[in-house]
């Protein structure tokens, strides 16, 4: 099919892009190095070319991704870097497919959770300076006392440096994620075990005291980290049609519902982007770029996770054609 | 099923306060002088609730809603008050199932597709003031004429003063209205046809220009909205479960992809939301509030359109008990 007969609203995904942005990133961090996390694409056909690119273990935010994975196939190893209370069911899938279940823990509550919910191994979350979950460093000791109590095998600790990720120089990054690794080695070594993990797309490269990184932005990016890492191209749009058009200003067919808007609207080579509602873009197209009714608009999205997560499937393009269409089959909760 | 119960993160609707909203709105505005507008709430079983209001005619977003709405026996009076191309989908499913489908046109392109689309009615859409869709007014005639030309049934126009709702003073808000109706009277003056469309929950008592209001937000409501419209009562919440605790911060466990963000973060009766992000909503407890793991707490949406189009489901609550779950069953394009 001609990617221009996609129905829009629609997302595309160019294939060499994402290609290269795997290969790059598996070049950096082969296998292991790298548990990438399915949270940014939610689609384990795309799951599926990390695994090919040699990464066996992967990341996950929610209990369906967990579920969904698992069920996929692509369960060797799965870790859930998340606390859940409703555990039982990641006993279950792993019950169900034979796959490898890791949670994260940073409570008594959660420990006794996955305890009770028939998950096997654990990972301390500790709290390196995101304000969000994990432990404080100090009793990541007495959580993994707790869990290994309950009989949970403790596999090390995860922490994620989020904090740094909205540091847009390099340099003080590297010093915010040399901090939050500190505090996460030193509850390493309270809780031993063999993993250690953490990171970003945008810490990557920098983040050389984790023995695994999480990063998922890199395989279809967006406007946000792009600024920030241009290692990785921009694989990822959103394909409109022009249904409006006036001396002044142009619209396309998709909005608020087909973008992640909590950083920014989205941005366009040869057009500003004015205004963003629930179904329409109104953009204002540069001197020379004028568009007409029909026409195609592509725009690069400022943060893929939930722009992802709005919308049924992936299209896949290579040299103007739709090669594949993956469903973004790891969506809800 | 008691509401505590509900796997979370999920939308929960107070159905009391939800059928207060639709009974106040359908005494100011009774059957035909509402259209309610179902892209707020891209729920059938919703709908159904607002025609046993008496309100037959609905207004649509998308090609998908028209589609859904028809086949779910709702296709009475089906507006699209959007522009399409492919309006050869509208005419498919008003061939199947009956539905009465009128579209907006607002240039010779949309005109060509709703005639080639086998659609039969139009509303010639007019900008009155909100930079995206609709001709000049001046204009409307001569689109008129083209689509009468065409074959096509024009009913009259259509005009969102999308504009007025940024304007958070009612009497300020209300000189908008009146300036954006005058422009679509002037248009309906040169287009003829008996309906004249527009409106929005927050200016629904004001525009009494109109012959029908296309509110759409009034059903469920949100913290923007609410602020502007106290009439209507606040029906949905996000429900999360507390996954993490400490002394200076709380997490909840939905964010970015259980919510729109656009108008902002959510807000909390006895916390300050503090971080939002992917699948975490960090939250500071009011003092003698604190929440501990296993807790559960809502949060009310800034923007109701782009926080349903997240989620599969509402799950309608009523005295601590879940007595219906309504699938959002128009998502999607």
């Amino acid at each position: 099919m001609d990617a221009a007969s996609i129905p829009t609203p629609a997302l595309v995904v160019d294939l060499d892009v994402l290609e290269t942005n795997l290969a790059t990133m598996a070049a950096a961090l082969p296998g292991e190095r790298l548990r990438p996390h399915v949270k940014a694409h939610k689609c384990t056909s795309l799951a599926r070319r990390q695994l090919a690119h040699g990464h066996r273990g992967f990341t996950c935010a929610t209990i369906r991704e967990v579920e969904g994975m698992a069920r996929a196939g692509l369960g060797d190893d799965l870790l859930l870097a998340n606390e859940v209370l409703h555990a039982h069911r990641l006993g279950a899938v792993a019950d169900e497919t034979g796959a490898r279940v890791t949670v994260a823990v940073d409570s008594a509550e959660t420990v006794h959770a996955a305890a009770m919910g028939g998950v096997q191994e654990v990972l301390v979350d500790v709290d390196v300076g995101l304000p969000r979950c994990g432990c404080r460093p100090e009793d990541a000791g007495r959580i993994a006392d707790l869990a290994r109590d309950r009989g949970l095998e403790v596999r090390g600790v995860m922490g994620y440096e989020g904090h740094a990720t909205a540091e847009a120089d390099a340099e003080k990054r590297r010093a915010v994620v040399e901090k939050a690794m500190g505090k996460l080695l030193h509850a390493h070594s309270l809780v031993g075990g063999d993993i250690v993990s953490a990171g970003a797309t945008v810490t990557y490269a920098m983040n050389t005291w984790a023995t695994e990184i999480q990063a998922g932005s890199y395989a279809l990016m967006d406007t946000a980290f792009g600024a920030m890492e241009p290692t990785f191209g921009q694989a990822l749009f959103l394909e409109l049609t022009v249904i409006s058009s006036s001396a002044r200003w142009s619209v396309g067919d998709g909005g608020l519902k087909a973008l992640g808007m909590d950083h920014g609207p989205p941005t366009m080579d040869a057009a500003d982007v004015f205004i963003v509602s629930d179904e329409h873009l109104t953009f204002v197209p540069h001197e020379d770029h004028a568009v007409q009714v029909g026409d195609r608009v592509r725009v690069r999205p400022a943060h893929v996770d939930p722009t992802v997560a709005y919308h049924e499937r992936l299209h896949v393009v290579q040299g103007g054609e739709v090669v594949d269409v993956w469903p973004v089959d790891l969506r809800g909760w």
